[in-house]
């Protein structure tokens, strides 16, 4: 599954006991950018109280009133999809939403961190259960962070059984070793100042999205082996990138790394075939091989050679599952992709290459006269589909072909 | 700090690997005895995964709707203790009152571990802002359970650290391997059916609060080494015992293990000087030592030789803190003091051994005439008073002296 070719880029060695104290202040003093008097949620699972406990301190050091610490035990979710009734496995309590949408009225800072404790922890279960099981207050998310109410970040903190997922062929204290390596490099922590680093690639991602808004294009169109996808984009579909304001002017970038420059399509256009070029893994499941066709919008056939019952679960869930809420492009000039490797966790991967998500969009990125017509959904699903080989054009209202993204390069 | 003097009862051997098991069947189908449909809040701290996920499992075979896992990083706390602003540690986030509530409105189930997984992680801090640190709902915890919402549970499950706190002189895996034991003598797992084993206590309790209740005593008075001391009662000071119920009339039992019969007592009667029997561990401090004086009902003095601070700023919290909440009999019958073990928990120590507990009272166990009159406070921190060398009699109404509890036998 994991690839480490000659051509991966050489990863300079960064001191270990340094990683986790650094990536703690980057993520509260730049990536969530935590003000004095914030209350500040932090989620992450099981196996990285590390970090947890040093982004707590960095955040108390800069001010934070309070942090409120969530911790997830994966074996829970198991215990529920083996013993639950399946009818309840979509219901969980009032106070999650409740608490999401407070977050957002008292203008808290979140931090969540992302990596599988357990990846394969639900591998032998019933997949169209797994994917039915929900326990995230997605809507309250979505609308959260839809309004900008909270200044927030994603960063990825690494376990030993996720670096044995990415490194199989490693012990697993060297793959664990290696995979914060990798991380430590991907967040610029080589750098004497990660901030500035992070300022000049942002400047990057500004000018991308800057040319893809002067051709206000009609749609984008990928190819590539077994692809051919057109994405149609609504009259005010903004690319945007990740440096976020909130409503009040609090800056933060909402995923640490973050490499990619998106936009909400039109949910009502989007036709054809698309092949995924790296595996999915969500909501516990793995799926490899995955192949999905579109006509009018609609996801109408998924194919994988495993576990595809756990997505069609999920595009089941409810009207906008099936429909996209985001369409995103990746040029070859981030870490992530440098490195060669799948890492099987989202917020990593899809800064690797160009990518869309079924389910709810960002209606941010859109001016009020469309904030109607982008897709709602309670799912949010990325998956990758760019890759070296697969060539993204824009389509002009008047019907021209501009090649975008080629071979990883912008053209633009 | 413990000892296991000859005397000490010989417990018979349960096989380890039926503890668990067992133990998360009894706390789920007795001690909260969880309905079908319900939503099931369990908290716990770290270190006591194994037990939280077998209870989670056991709720969902009978039919719970959702188990919602909270687990308690001690770590989280000590950031909290040495970075907050000092002046911010008695504040938390308006969700968790909420949500409280929510646990009521919606007669859910709830389920608590007991147990410190870290016990002298907060030795090394300043007592009084470890005494000033507050993150639990304690005013809505208190409205919930005197309304009677929810049918809930508490019980202790051992970690290795606590092991080693009990018994120092074992190596780890032994003194974790006895405490757990230990544990499941005391919770009747030794018999065939420890519900009917509990159903014998509870009548037990029942006919010695019936005592309690014919004779209806003005005050109690302690006298022992060190004690003297006289806790006025209320007209109506119901003896009540574990075996409890909701509003709605689910039969639950709040504690296992209980061997006590406890009330409310009259906050501005009690009289004298006590001195504690064992250790107590609150709020992450261990005090030793403990002598506290009362006039009109007041705390007008505390002593000892460890930790005295952490008490005093408990006790400095509000109005109700520096008075009495609960007065508790255990008689020589229980199991906890049959084993002659200072477990540094006070759900088990407390049923070694009477009590009293400053700050916030029951109050339903008095009439509603009454219900005015019992305490209040934010915090609840029961101490041991209690052992064979203390007396309890009770002070009727026209003077009169009758021994109650003698040598650890009921005399009324």
């Amino acid at each position: 599954m994991t690839s480490s070719s000659a051509s991966a880029t050489e990863i300079p060695v960064i001191d270990p006991s340094t990683i986790v104290p650094r990536l703690a202040e980057l993520i509260v003093g730049f990536g969530a950018n935590v003000q004095p008097g914030q209350t500040v949620a932090v989620g992450a699972e099981f196996g990285k109280e590390k970090l947890v406990r040093e982004i707590t301190g960095a955040a108390y050091r800069r001010g934070a009133k309070f942090v409120d610490v969530t911790y997830i035990d994966p074996w829970i979710k198991r215990q529920r999809v083996l013993h639950a009734d399946p009818e309840t496995l979509d219901q969980y309590p009032s106070w999650y939403g409740e608490k999401m949408l407070a977050l957002g009225e008292q203008r808290c800072a979140r931090i969540a961190l992302t990596g599988s404790t357990e990846p394969h922890l639900l591998d032998d279960l019933d997949s169209t259960l797994v994917g039915r099981e929900q326990s995230a207050p997605r809507k309250e998310s979505m609308q959260v962070v839809n309004d900008r109410l909270t200044n927030w970040s994603a960063v990825p903190c690494p376990t030993p059984s996720w670096a044995q997922l990415v490194f199989p062929e490693l012990p697993v204290e060297e793959a664990l070793a290696k995979l914060w390596q990798q991380l430590a490099w991907i967040c610029r922590l080589d750098s004497d100042d990660p901030i500035a680093a992070w300022g000049e690639r942002m400047a990057q991602l500004e000018r991308a999205s800057n040319a893809l808004g002067e051709h206000r294009f009609d749609a984008l169109h990928f190819t590539g082996p077994g692809t051919d996808l057109t994405v149609g984009l609504l009259p005010s579909s903004h690319f945007v990138f990740a440096a976020f304001s909130t409503a009040d002017g609090i800056p933060h970038m909402p995923n640490v790394p973050s490499e990619e420059v998106f936009t909400s399509p039109d949910p009502l256009r989007v036709d054809g075939v698309v092949r995924a070029t790296k595996p999915l893994f969500t909501n516990g499941s793995l799926i490899e091989d995955l192949e999905v066709e579109f006509s009018g919008g609609k996801v109408v056939r998924i194919d994988a050679s495993k576990n595809a019952d756990a997505l069609r679960a999920l595009v089941a869930r409810d009207e906008g599952a099936a429909r996209l809420g985001e369409v995103a492009l990746v040029d070859g000039q981030g870490r992530v992709g440098a490195t060669d490797t799948i890492y099987f966790d989202t917020l990593l991967d899809e800064n690797a290459a160009s990518h869309i998500a079924l389910g709810a969009a960002y209606s941010f990125t859109v001016d009020d006269d469309d904030k109607a017509k982008v897709n709602t959904s309670q799912i949010h699903v990325d998956f990758m589909i760019g890759s070296d080989d697969v060539t993204v054009a824009g389509l002009s209202r008047d019907g021209a072909e501009v090649p975008v993204l080629v071979g990883g390069s912008w053209r633009i």
